[in-house]
């Protein structure tokens, strides 16, 4: 998926929420948007927003000499994420299809996102998303394809919704013999996962946890690293989690799951789903 | 109230809203965002919100050769406005303080703002502003003041909003023996209202309606007409509506009673309010 002119707008009030977290210091925060304002004319619009956006957060890391600025928001989302881990587990448990349950927690808990929105509701936001469910729905066809395979590959995105897709794994791995690699970014960026995150929430205990080799909020091919490019072939089934890694893998030929919360108004247009909803999608 | 760097990045998004309301070119748009991207270094902090917005405006009718690109919304909310006037007009009547009542409305009425949210439920926005109040009421201090003295002066915002602007003067004119002015832009800016529209939702037939002199979204004394001059020194009491004119205003030494909603949240935190809620203090 290209750039919209509305992902340049973004990513100057990216700076300003990235840079507020880092730092109290406005002169250094203005200086950032200034070296961003000069670059705005050379912004391609065929590039991708994960392209762009991994640059901009490059530039607030080097100037405000800070390796992770959403590291506390990281930190407390997970928090709350595990905060809700029971009720969740109850509430897939307790569900006709338990799958699909899991699956509209582990795309719910994508909306747990300090990219677009500090303030969230974990309570509010599970109810909703258990009430309404997938606007596209794909989970009978990925339940029979489940039956029938053994490779999954889950792509992910976000930190706090991590604690999710940790539930989904365990219940994919009750039901079927399945083989699940989980793939992060190789660095912080923005509020996504990496492997440091991944282990404290204990993904590497149900899954073969890899680095994608991608420090773009959503993964791009051609960062990927040699573990990724493998699992990625071999998969028999991908999922891949959140707006970010659909603007990347959008662009490559190889059929996907998305699960994700479509959050900004433009991404939703695009993708032909009414902002807020929640979709499932193999495309 | 100075501008704040959360400013300078909605000023972008505002280009991409006007910019796509007015031209389906987006090369058009892009050539704007450019020339804004330009002038990010050299915006002063020191100015006010209206100050820059009024440049932005000016740049986008300029570059789009439209004089009036948020015709269409205004048009569109006056309407809504309009078929909502019956139902709000019992709400007041129906009201233990009706005065109280009409002010709530006149506040509620600036969400019907397209400079922040181009989606508005009318219906909604009218019953909880009901619900909630003002969350700072100096209503009692506006009465009492309203029984001593006789010129009145009403700085105008967005155009929706009037319609209930026109209640708020025909409730106040049924208990008071009160001459009021009402003070509008003088060129077309954002969703703002100018004396075409005052003149179409019938504001000249119960106030006197004054050319304010100023084309930025928000008084800017230094723009004030000779008719805006006299008004202002003239009034026993003034009333701003809309954070606009509370960002201008709020730079002279005059007392105003502002009557707005908090709809940005750096505004929201300036004023010490939560966002979203309703104003009516006199500062």
């Amino acid at each position: 998926m290209k750039l919209q002119l509305e992902c340049i707008a973004c990513m100057l009030r990216q700076i300003v929420e990235a840079g507020r977290m880092a730092t109290d210091d406005e002169k250094k925060i203005r200086r950032i948007m200034d070296i961003y304002a000069g670059m705005i004319p050379e912004i391609n619009l065929y590039k991708t927003a994960p392209e762009v956006t991994e640059v901009i957060h490059t530039l607030i890391k080097k100037e405000l000499g800070v390796e992770d600025p959403y590291k506390e928001y990281k930190d407390k989302h997970i928090q709350l994420a595990l905060d809700h881990y029971p009720v969740v587990k109850k509430i897939i448990e307790n569900a006709d299809n338990t799958i699909e349950a899991a699956l509209i927690m582990a795309a719910t808990g994508n909306s747990i996102d300090a990219g677009l929105n500090l303030k969230v509701n974990v309570v509010e936001v599970i109810e909703s998303g258990m009430k309404d469910g997938f606007y596209f729905n794909d989970t009978s066809l990925f339940e029979e394809k489940l039956k029938k395979v053994r490779k999954l590959l889950i792509v992910a995105d976000n930190s706090g919704e991590a604690v999710f897709d940790k539930l989904l794994i365990e219940e994919l791995l009750k039901l079927y013999d399945l083989d699940i690699t989980y793939a992060v970014r190789s660095r912080p960026v923005l509020n996504d996962i990496t492997v440091k995150e991944a282990r404290e929430i204990g993904l590497d205990r149900v899954s073969h946890l890899i680095d994608s080799g991608c420090s773009a909020p959503g993964m791009l091919i051609e960062q990927a690293s040699q573990p990724f490019i493998k699992a990625f072939a071999e998969a028999d089934i991908v999922i891949a989690k959140g707006q970010g890694n659909y603007e990347g893998l959008s662009e490559t030929d190889r059929r996907v799951f998305y699960l994700l919360k479509a959050k900004c108004s433009v991404f939703a247009r695009e993708f032909g789903a009414p902002q807020g909803s929640l979709i499932f999608k193999y495309l």
